[in-house]
């Protein structure tokens, strides 16, 4: 894979289907990952926002396989593939890359806090020694709100010493955007590829060099993002940012994973979306039939789902 | 298991020993836990001390299956076995009971972060119905400062009424003396064992209904911490808790997993006891010499060890 292959745009963490039992739903995960395609939007599959940490490897092993031999392009993925345990992240990163995936998103291990940045290198050297790929391509996962271990500028810049071309870019979903700014100053010129982890900051990561943005609101308002990524130097990109921000401000009122299943559900006609794997909540009733009703305020559709 | 049969006293969270290539040893692990149990205290096994987290599911197996086949007593150990995965806490679960374990050590799902105790309530529910297992007796393990994922007083209320018996008891690694008061205030007279997460609240807590301790620093002072808990009602019980907390406290001024390894290579002449896995760093050589001179200006032993 060279430079010029490397995946960019529109990422969507995209949202686990589980049937009634919990399992892992493969037929409908497969079908709302050719409509997220449909719709210029690319499949971070197993995010934050796709559970991913509440399925186990050989689940998740099994349902990219799925992907794969359902025909989705695996040129379009990049799954997640950190884990506490190295050998965990080593097992799902060498399968990935087995079936071609254009990259992976690796969180740090996360279960030990106020770890240094040693360790962190360590475990990310080891990863990438151990899956031993030439086209194995690391975008590494900063989300400190919830992995409360962060990727710091002195670890990137120690690993992509080390591993020039392996580590590929960085997901930002700290939500800060001096953080954000610092590392595509740092970095973005040296074709390290960073990713806002929302759309808020898409227009204004492409103005400073970003590579796209890969975010959970994606998972249901994927075709207006998807353009603004195509159209960002047009007259109208500050009004298409605006209207994406009060789309995903709507979500935002409501715990998010629940809130992108119920939207799911309501506009796909498919009411076995909304289940969530504990330890997380589906919507009350209530709390779905208020989303929708804002949402639909607000004009949003989402066409081609049903 | 009847109650009378309960896992009580004095457990080390046993730390595990990797080879050069960092997998898990098995031979030296099993010389450590009959090393431990030859000091009198029990097994908790995988727990955060452990570096369990990072290790896969399967490594645990393999690793608790080594053990009982090695003749080490399971009714005498509490492997940990909460995952993020409902999948993977089930799968090292089941298989603890089916090896005969006292009891198991459940983390919380511990990625998402804020979320309810009706998530957490259905999360522990399922495992247990899954397991399905009269004889699993559960110890619900809070350690907010690492996992982020408190487990409240209101939870345990459901957990007790819903599996009176299954749901035994809990660590409190909180470090908070009233919280663990709360919890055996409320529930220690109605058989829910609360086992503070280090022998500094060991005294308090027997005096308050406590069973014992699981502490980190087991793994390195055992025989102390355990007479204190056969003794506790005796006239020295405060002078003995005076000294494990400063033999603790020197633990203390280092990372404390790196340190207990670096005390067992140093003590029982076994450098390669010094491994840890990433994200974790060993001490340095200063750093191992300046706990190894702290701990001999103590009077610090390791009988037996070498």
């Amino acid at each position: 894979m060279n430079d010029a292959q490397r995946i960019t745009g529109v990422l969507s963490p995209v949202v686990t289907p589980f049937k009634a039992d919990l399992s892992p739903d493969p037929e409908r995960f497969v079908r709302q990952c050719k409509w997220l395609l449909s719709q210029n939007v690319g499949l971070a599959v197993f995010g934050t926002n796709s559970e991913a940490n509440s399925l186990s490897v050989d689940e998740k092993v099994a349902l990219l396989e799925k992907l794969v031999s359902a025909g989705v392009d695996p040129s379009r993925m990049m799954p997640g593939t950190g884990h506490c345990a190295i050998t965990d992240s080593v097992k799902l990163t060498a399968q990935a890359v087995k079936l071609g995936c254009a990259g992976v998103l690796m969180l740090p291990p996360f279960y030990y806090k106020g770890v240094s940045d040693e360790g962190l290198y360590r475990s990310f050297s080891e990863i990438v020694e151990r899956v031993g790929e030439p086209r194995l391509r690391v975008y590494l996962y900063h989300i400190p709100p919830v992995a409360q271990v962060p990727i710091t500028l002195g670890l990137v810049e120690r690993l992509l010493k080390k591993y020039p071309g392996t580590v590929a870019g960085m997901k930002d979903s700290g939500g800060d955007w001096n953080n954000t700014k610092a590392f595509l100053d740092a970095y973005a010129k040296a074709g390290f590829d960073v990713f806002p982890g929302a759309e808020t900051f898409l227009l204004q990561g492409m103005r400073n060099g970003g590579a796209g943005c890969i975010s959970a609101t994606a998972n249901t308002n994927p075709g207006p993002i998807a353009r603004l990524f195509e159209t960002w130097r047009s007259a109208d990109a500050d009004a298409q940012q605006a209207k994406l921000d009060g789309i995903r401000q709507t979500f935002a009122k409501y715990p998010m994973i629940p809130a992108l299943k119920a939207a799911i559900a309501h506009y796909g006609g498919d009411a076995a979306w909304s289940t969530v794997r504990p330890p997380l909540v589906e919507l009350t009733p209530d709390q779905s039939r208020s989303l929708v009703s804002d949402l639909d305020a607000r004009g949003f559709t989402m066409p081609g789902l049903r």
